[in-house]
Parts: C-alpha cells; structure tokens; sequence
C-alpha cells in the first residue's frame, strides 16, 4: 500500500525492558494506561518535527509479568489504530534468529514484511493462508533498510518462546529470518485497518545454535535492547529529517 | 468475582455458521460492523426483558474466511467491554472433545471456566503460568449448568485445528473436556477487565476419536451449531426469568 508523508510514528513494543532504552534516549513522557482496564502503557514525545508515541503491552494484572504475545500485540494494534492514529507503525523488539540465515546476537532486521504465524494449523482449505498469513505492509522499508544499513529480513510468529517440530517446518518453509511474538498479529490488524507497518527486530538468541532459546535471551536481552534503541532512533532521525 | 444482576448479555461467536441459527431463532437486527474497519459484525435484540447482542468475529478482508483463532478473538472481546459493556459476556462456539472425559458429538458444555491456553510455550518461570492461564470468571455457572442440564468442562484454547504432542501434554495435563481456538484469549482480557465471562461449546468431533479433526468437524459444524443454538437460547430465558 502507498505510504502516506509519515508525521506521527508509534512504536509498539512488547516488554518494558526492551522499550526503556529508547524511552530515555527520546525523553518520552509517561502518559500513563492507553485504554484502561487494559495493561497497555503509552509514552510519547517527538524527534524534531515527528511525533513519537511508545505503546508497551504492560503488566498482566493477575501474574505480574509483561503482557507479552500474540494476543495482547493484537489487541495494542487496535488501540494504536483507534486511539494514536500513527501514518507508521512501528512493532519493534527482540526475537530469535537463525544462523543459516546469516543471524548473529544484536543483528538488527527492518522489514516491512512478509510477516507469517507459524503456529496456527488450519488444515482447512480455505483457512489455511488466513492462518499463515504472509503479510506485507510497506513499501519504503527498503530504502530505509539500505540507508540505514541494516538488514531486511522475513518475521515469523508464535506464541511460544520454544520452537517444536510443527513450528520449523513452517518457519523453514517462510525462510524466516526473526523469530518472534508479536509481529504478525500486529501486521493482521494493519492489514484490517489497510495501514502501513514495519517491524525492527533484534536477535536476542539462535534458534539453530547451540544454546537453550531461554538461556540466551534472558543473558542476550539487554544487549539486543540496546542494538534495538540505536537503530529505532537512526530510524526516527531519518523518518524526520 | 461476584456476578451483578444480568440485564444485557453478548454473545460472541467466531464463526458465521455457529451464529447464524441462534440470530435467526431470536430474530436479530444486523448492526453491521462493530468497529469499521475491523471485520466483526454485530447483530442486537432482546429475550423478554434481557438485552441479548451478538457479535461473529466476521471475515476477513483478504482471505474471505471467519477470521477464527485467539487474535480476532482478542479484539473483539476488548470491542465488547469497550462498546457494548455487558453484563455478562458468553462466548459460544464448537469445540472438539475427548472421549475419555465423556465428550460425544453435540454435547454442549457451559461453564465459567477454568480456561487455558495450551500453545504458549514460554519456559521462563515467572512467564509459564501467564501463558497457560486458567482463568475462572463467573461463580454462576455452576448453577446454570445444572438448572439447564449440561455439563461443566475445562476449556482449552489454541491457534490450531489439529493437536501436535506438546499441546496434547498440556490438554492431558489440564484434563480439558473442550479444546476451541477462541475462549482463553477472551478470558484473558475479560479478566483484566474484571468482568464475568462463561462459555458455551458445541462438540463437532473427538479429539481422541478415529477420525480426522478437520473432516468431523465440517460434517458435524451445522449438527453441533444447532444444539449450540438451543442450550444458548434456554440459557438466555432462565438469564431473562
């Protein structure tokens, strides 16, 4: 779809970890719930002439733990859409990648897709696509991504951290490059609302390596968070100028 | 959580045909989408003085197909508090059942939980029970259930048609008499809207039977939808009583 002039960005982001880096490098204002009862925290600010507004999915109320996930990213999606009303939606965050694929930890990928779920299962002829998905919703990220210097890459998500059997034939099969749980939700309700969208992800940990996935993002997180808020400002600073 | 009295109830389907005979049994008026352009559709009316919406998750903009699974599901649920604000929200719907916990094809269960989901892997400690959920959200089911003759079950909800072995170790290991695509992700937000939610489920076909999900349940999906109808309509005369 033809991306508008781009004036008001949003970041959408899943863990409050993994947003905080950039929350102080912009100097966001904490505007506390964006829809309450729903846990899901807004900040905002600007980069010189460009709005920029910070979703993170916030705290479960009954675990305690961020609201991470297909569910509550779709339900924040929505939010965005309805109440910020963004030209660009940006979901940016951690993920897996893959060393067959040239991943290595803090690699940063920004795509506007194909953005496809690997753990949806609908042997049902018609429902089989719906459920893969494969969707793409910019056309300028790839001029960003070459002036930036990063990389485009194909985002497949789940909503587990894990990856069994059923998950890699599919994510082998989308010859994806993150591995992630949000961005395909996200990109479903883009595609609704016919809005652009891109995702800048950050390799936490490889899926194809040797390490246990849980190991190496909780030891990788900060690390990729910081890769991730370098190359999200870059983005800003040139989405302004 | 305690239950108010119920003077308006939404029903929310994800499928068109599992809606269709009760919308034409109390002689809905089509409302048309709920929250353009998001696809859900919503139809309102009443049963003697309970005020009775329904909303079918709709079909999607691209694919053409009921848009299924726990991120439509999501949403629409967060439309309903957001919009319709009800009393009571019942999630309706088939659902494949086990045999070894008593399921047979068109035996309807209600209950106001426990709901999980049992395809959110994330082996993180403080993430595992968010994931897997177990949401109770209405102390009035037990009576319901026993006034109108059904049964009460655990639900357990997923992305997938099928059952792969990592979610069948969690379908065993939650003793679930329904497994759906829909109820925990409404659970979810309906817990963190504190409202009450129940659910009412249709088996379409047995999951530990002889024959293919997919192929029982599209032989089965008019047959259950029917008694689905009917337990959903005597439920809404004993809510209007």
């Amino acid at each position: 779809m033809p991306d508008t002039p781009i004036r008001h960005a949003v970041l959408l982001f899943a863990m409050q970890d993994e947003a905080l880096p950039l929350i102080r490098r912009l100097e966001l204002d904490d505007k506390g719930h964006l829809a309450p009862p729903m846990p899901m925290r807004w900040f905002d600010g600007r980069v010189a002439d460009l709005r920029v507004d910070v979703v993170v999915l916030g705290s479960d109320r009954r675990f305690g733990v961020d609201c991470i996930g297909t569910q509550p990213a779709a339900i924040a999606a929505q939010l965005v859409f309805d109440k910020l009303k963004p030209d660009l939606l940006i979901n940016a965050g951690t993920a897996g990648g893959f060393i067959q694929r040239g991943g290595s930890i803090g690699k940063v990928y920004l795509t506007g897709g194909p953005f496809y779920f690997h753990d949806r299962r609908i042997p049902l002829a018609p429902f089989e696509p719906y459920a893969e998905g494969g969707w793409t919703l910019s056309n300028n990220a790839a001029a960003w991504v070459d002036t930036l210097g990063l990389e485009q890459g194909v985002v497949s998500s789940g909503n587990s951290l894990d990856m069994n059997a059923d998950d890699a034939e599919r994510i082998e099969r989308f010859a994806a490059h993150a591995k992630d749980m949000e961005a395909a939700a996200i990109a479903w309700v883009a595609d609704q609302h016919q809005q652009p969208m891109i995702a800048v992800k950050a390799i936490t940990d490889l899926v194809d390596g040797e390490h246990p996935t849980h190991e190496e993002f909780e030891r990788n997180l900060h690390t990729a968070s910081d890769a991730l808020s370098e190359a999200v400002e870059r983005l800003l600073r040139l989405l302004a100028a």
